[in-house]
């Protein structure tokens, strides 16, 4: 199965598609979005969205994996991520693909074991798990991969648990 | 000048059309999106932007006004209504149009003169200023030709500040 995961952000959002059958996971996609933050918002927010339309239209994901918004501590930056997490649901939405949302926890706990993980714990079980020569260089695509690698967990436990 | 004012709301969200010279402000739509609350959140958002795009093809307004998102005291219904936001934001930006925002008390002091004002005050005044002949039934539709009207005043004040 072909799964998109998101890190939304307003500055910066990871994108990152996997291939995985539940168990064994691959690296298909990675990159993030930078936005010009002397732009108008409104304007920024168009060039997330294309630019998740282009990778989705071009690697055609099965499903997609992003993170719940929680309460951060600022409530400002809390709305505002949940504006761009809006237009990646839309792009999730318009390709007609399930949109699977994880806890922050859920996503650290599929991943490294343990749902309090550090950032650079997260980068350096995705790229064990996608096998990658290297960490990857962008912690908000490591965080979109290991969205959409909990979500490959959880779609291979749900198949799993059909099959039994 | 023809102004877009769009009244988010995950269930209800208003939209509305004026042509306004900065002083007499005529109606030119008027509507309210209503999404299916058993649907995803995610198909929720789509229907959203694909009619907020559907209005804008239609109407080609040259401007466009949203109510700025405020701390709720819920800050899960303020960050569903921030998602629909992006949604809507995205919207104006793609259609190419500026997206200007005002806070609820300045769109209620510009409207009825009081930035407390009561909702049902509100849509008396947008009635009365649009010189309908009768109370819209929506009050996002209301709040929405409220936001527009906002953005008739702000920009006239600032037309007349510019030739003075």
């Amino acid at each position: 199965m072909r799964i998109l995961g998101i890190d939304c952000g307003s500055i910066r959002t990871g994108v990152g598609i996997i291939e995985s059958d539940g168990m064994r996971h691959s690296l298909i996609y990675t990159g993030t979005i930078q936005t010009n933050t002397a732009k108008p918002f409104a304007e920024r927010l168009r060039v997330i969205h294309e630019n998740i339309l282009q990778v989705v239209t071009t690697h055609q994901p099965e499903t997609a994996a992003v993170e719940e918004v929680f309460n951060h501590a600022n409530v400002q930056s809390a709305l505002k991520l949940a504006h761009v997490r809006g237009v990646a649901m839309l792009a999730i939405a318009q390709a007609g693909i399930p949109c699977n949302e994880y806890s922050p926890n859920a996503i650290k706990l599929s991943v490294v074991g343990y749902g309090k993980a550090q950032k650079h714990q997260v980068q350096l079980m995705v790229q064990t798990l996608l096998r990658l020569p290297e960490a990857l260089a962008s912690e908000d695509a490591a965080d979109a991969l290991a969205a959409a690698i909990c979500c490959a967990n959880h779609q291979g436990f749900q198949n799993k648990f059909r099959k039994s």
